[in-house]
């Protein structure tokens, strides 16, 4: 390499996920994420669509997001991978960092070692924002689709904005359904088991899916009037855990970001089966603005697929920064 | 967060600059970038197209390019960001950095904390792997459009590829042009500055060009018979250095990736004005498989448009990895 280069930029500051959990422990999550959906309706975020990587043997997919917003000092890369196998080896399902840089020299100014668990946070955060503005107000039981991390920490941040401490929950795996009841009953909750997806549906009125799955678990015909359903798991073009009926059939379909639910996910899934069409879609961020376009009665059915978006991220990535900021100035 | 987690994975290695240096200071990186064009044109590499931001005030952009190879065991996320204000503040125009990542669990194994340092190599071993195929045999002189890092490093690379060390360069700024002059006169090269593109185009059938301009610097009538043009800096699509009647009026149009040709540079730029047709276009690695596709005589006009591609970052990333396992078993 030549000599007269400039010298190299300072070296980035490495965060790792114990320091990360104490910067964020005050943060009021659901409130930055009502911010971020509304950026993204109000266009104040630069982030184009983010890349994916699809991996074989083992299976596992790595989505790569990026973005600024208009009025922050960085721009934000985050890669989040999950790979299906990775509990056998004792590591978490979601592996993945965040990178934070200069929007002023370009150069990397953090390194946030999250191995997912701000995407898992700020995902979680996002369904109680939406069941803030779409679940009935009388919530019968909380139904989850799914058993794993995320499943627990949506149920964690819906304590936030519902009494409903009811939750019924199926799992493809009998022990992963045991292990999570055992959990979140240790958590304060009351837990049953259900047999089936369809049976979640019979008991809850506020559903969360939070699964992998590439074919319907629910069909239009298991949704009773005034169910909310938060759609999590849909996050490739191939994964799909809702039938688009359910979608035609509901009063609100809701998404995090229009542009992109056009492409990905139960959205994607139904406009292209020209089940929905893209005129009833409404943003998250456009329901926080004016709340009287979220749920209207408790009898009408809701849906909101959250594909995630990098608003979330580029929030998450700023209150870090923030936080370590003030710590800087006490230490 | 909830105790039952997994532990986190274990920390990333961080690479530094100068450690970069020291692993790659015997790599044969223009015998690798071969293997990298080959890869893309033989289909070996997954990589779908990367991403983009755009920044004002100050101007600059990030590009992000990930993949990976389908016999490697990592995949790559890289982060490179062009600040033009950042020689004013003493940092390198070039910001950025490589993350390796485990295709089997998606966790970060090392991130290359490169400062673009593998991006500026690889660009210019990909200049020398174009030269070796495209260019004339007798290299009358080597003409540079522009005084940057990168027209320093195509140079030092085409010292592998010619016996030239005539070099004739412009710039916008003289005093750039007079310090490129001296260190490459110290570098033991016979550097002459031209007044105008035209100029070098007059005296060199071996042009580099690697400036980011935005209109046209070398029209079809400054170009010679005989003459290979390298285009490195049309990295945006509003960037280009040549008219697009250069490329109607070659014998050979060469690009990196024929599929992210399209869509940018001065390829990109030629054939959305239907200046050419998409199947005028070889890759370079077609032609490293099968030379007979390169420069067949002394007369052509050969264009190549270099706008980089992530097969490239992955090949450079997997000799680093390579490079550090080597260093621990010595240690």
């Amino acid at each position: 390499m030549s000599n007269q280069d400039p010298a190299p930029a300072a070296a980035p500051r490495l965060v790792s996920l114990p320091e990360l959990h104490a910067l964020l422990a005050d943060f009021d999550c659901i409130a930055a994420m009502e911010q971020a959906f509304r950026a993204v309706s109000e266009g104040s975020i630069v982030a184009p669509p983010g890349g994916e990587l699809l991996f074989d043997d083992p299976a596992g997919d790595a989505h790569i997001k990026f973005g600024y917003r208009q009025a922050s000092e960085h721009y934000i890369v985050k890669i989040i991978a999950g790979f299906y196998d990775n509990a056998k080896l004792g590591l978490p399902g979601l592996g993945g960092l965040v990178l934070v840089l200069s929007r002023r020299t370009g150069v990397p100014v953090a390194i946030l070692l999250d191995d997912g668990w701000l995407t898992n946070l700020r995902t979680a955060a996002a369904g109680a924002v939406a069941a803030r503005y779409l679940a009935p107000k009388s919530v019968t039981a909380i139904g989850v689709l799914g058993t794993g991390v995320q499943a627990r920490m949506q149920v964690e941040q819906l304590q936030k904005v519902t009494p409903c401490r009811d939750l019924v929950v199926w799992g493809r795996s009998a022990f992963n359904a045991r292990q999570y009841e055992s959990d979140m009953e240790t958590r304060g909750f009351h837990v049953s088991i259900a047999p089936s997806p369809s049976a979640v549906a019979e008991r809850a009125n506020l559903i969360v899916t939070v699964t992998p799955a590439k074919s319907p678990l629910l069909t239009k015909a298991d949704i009773r009037r005034g169910t909310h359903i938060t759609a999590i798991g849909a996050d490739t073009a191939e994964k799909t855990e809702l039938d688009p009926a359910i979608l035609a059939a509901a009063d609100i379909v809701a998404v995090d970001e229009r542009e992109l639910a056009l492409g990905r996910g139960e959205v994607g899934k139904a406009i292209q089966a020209r089940v929905i069409g893209s005129d009833r879609l409404v943003e998250l961020g456009e329901i926080v603005v004016d709340p009287a376009r979220g749920r209207r009665s408790e009898s009408q059915i809701t849906v909101i697929d959250l594909g995630g978006t990098a608003a979330q991220d580029i929030l998450m990535a700023e209150a870090v920064m923030i936080a370590l900021t003030q710590r800087d100035r006490q230490a």
